[in-house]
């Protein structure tokens, strides 16, 4: 029988029925057709993008002179140059697009995605997204960053060579700030994180876990809204994924390759979206979400993947359906090798 | 420049970023193959489908015996027989997979798409949605009740004749608990409802309005998600769709296929999502949102549209950027013959 499901993080319910369950459908990711030679983000073809942001260097004796670049959209969403400015529309609220818009080019390699890429360049890439959230929070214009990635043309891949962007805005534009105001009751209610709390009892439990080290632990979520969704969390407690020390980069890198190999193992590459869902800018001058000490005790960042087996309708029609436990999704990507 | 925009009933900021506009992709509506000699909806193959919970007949001399079916899904996600129960699962909250989900067939034509279908025969279609509503919601076990459509294979269809879906459940599933809590609020504090407000200020704009009749308006929302978003609002105020009077179904039915005709027309058939915002079951055993006159003069059903013109990011992302602003695309819709 099916049954419907609620974590107090997304605080929505989602019907789980596994008498739906079909095979996946559309499981292969389609690359965005564009030649190697043509590509703005291959090496010599440096001048294609705007000047980059951030290069990292390959260990002495690299095939290239870079590893991972991040350069701005060629055609941003939202730019740096301007002011930032609030404004009312009668009932409606308008700021004008300040921002930033990066483009993290993952590696030199054309064709080699993220579940390709060696462990050590895989870490560079986490750390250029560490590194970028962090300039980007010196505006203080700026309250929230976005780190994202979209695997495959039915997600939204625009381009083959390996990429994933990042969103500065002077808002928080989705349900972060209603998910920080979840954890932040839970804290005030308990003196304890919510995701801290989750752990524990996924730890105790263990159907949903796919792998977990001393650093991470990756999980298939109780209520997840599609097939094989997956979160990756921290073991330690922190708000700011800027804030994450070298061993847990190295441990986020390493499960997130292996966990986006299992997915291509068991599924055949599936498109998938990334997301980070981090603390906003403590910095803010106009912050949304109120910063302090209680934030930085009640928000815990983690890591979200959503894997595209089929068209996502739930966003649209307001009730997701899923039709794999997600207990059976864990015990599938347990059950392949890293 | 680009700019952020909110409303107040969706409360979600939105990057609309003109620049980025490019030719629309992924036009086309696919449609799910099945021959029509197999198809389980056509007449003559009644028996391929459990037993219909509703059937329209047409007028004298129709050429079938039924205008419009209602059969329950194959395989429903949620079904009325057994007990409703809640029960945690540590942190987490679950609730028996108690409800109903329906098929609402919407003509006996194997090839006709409701933009197709005459005028009277859409007014079937949404009086089978409301007479269903209105059957459900006798189930006092049911809070909530979603009329859902999806266009296309990449929206979702899995069968090409012509359907829509119905999908009653225990709990409020998606985010409309949080809308009618934000109208509820805006009624509270001002005695005036959100929508009806709202509809005030875009008649006395225009830009946005792409018609109007006496009882229905047709517009692209400020802080649209996705290029062409549509809200088919009815002018008289009221919380239930189910109780809308038949001049306003006419109207809606009217205003849904010119509407439908113009994207084609426009846009070349593109996939869409179609889902009515009702409220809640007023006479539901344990509601999510407390019934009464408050809410009656709060809330203000509505219907969504929403084209899928290329992947949808922003569910996931957390950050809907949208590059077609609702004035042009509301522009380019009057433009249109209807």
């Amino acid at each position: 029988m099916s049954e419907l499901r609620r974590d107090p993080l997304r605080h929505q319910w989602v019907v789980v029925a596994p008498e739906r369950a079909r095979p996946p459908e559309g499981g292969r990711a389609e690359r965005p057709s564009e030649p190697a030679g043509a590509c703005p983000f291959c090496p010599g073809r440096e001048a294609a993008t705007p000047p980059a942001v951030l290069v990292l260097h390959p260990g002495p004796r690299g095939p290239h002179d870079w590893c991972v670049r991040v350069v701005p959209e060629r055609v941003p969403a939202l730019r740096v140059e301007g002011n930032l400015e609030a404004s009312a529309e009668g009932m409606y609220d308008r700021v004008t697009g300040i921002g930033a818009h990066e483009v993290v080019i993952e590696s030199p390699d054309h064709e080699a995605s993220l579940a390709d890429l060696p462990q050590a360049q895989v870490e560079r890439v986490v750390e250029a997204w560490q590194s970028r959230l962090r300039d980007l929070f010196r505006d203080r214009r700026l309250e929230h960053v976005l780190v994202v990635k979209h695997h495959g043309v039915q997600a939204g891949a625009r381009l083959a060579h390996g990429h994933s962007q990042i969103l500065a805005t002077p808002v928080i534009p989705g349900r972060a700030a209603a998910r920080i105001a979840r954890a932040r009751a839970w804290f005030r209610d308990r003196r304890r994180c919510l995701l801290c709390d989750l752990l524990d009892q996924e730890l105790a439990t263990g159907s949903r876990v796919v792998t977990s080290d001393p650093h991470v632990v990756v999980l298939c979520p109780y209520a997840s809204r599609v097939p094989f969704e997956l979160l990756v969390i921290p073991r330690r407690h922190g708000a700011h994924f800027g804030q994450a020390a070298p061993d847990e980069v190295a441990a986020l890198a390493r499960a997130l390759g292996e966990t986006l190999r299992r997915l291509r193992r068991g599924l055949g590459d599936p498109p998938y979206h990334l997301v980070i869902h981090t603390a906003p800018n403590p910095e803010a001058y106009h912050p949304t979400v109120e910063p302090g000490p209680e934030l930085e005790r009640a928000w815990h960042w983690h890591l979200e993947i959503l894997p595209r087996l089929g068209p996502v309708t739930g966003w649209a029609s307001d009730a997701f359906v899923n039709p794999t436990p997600p207990e059976d999704a864990a015990a599938f990507l347990r059950s392949l090798p890293d």
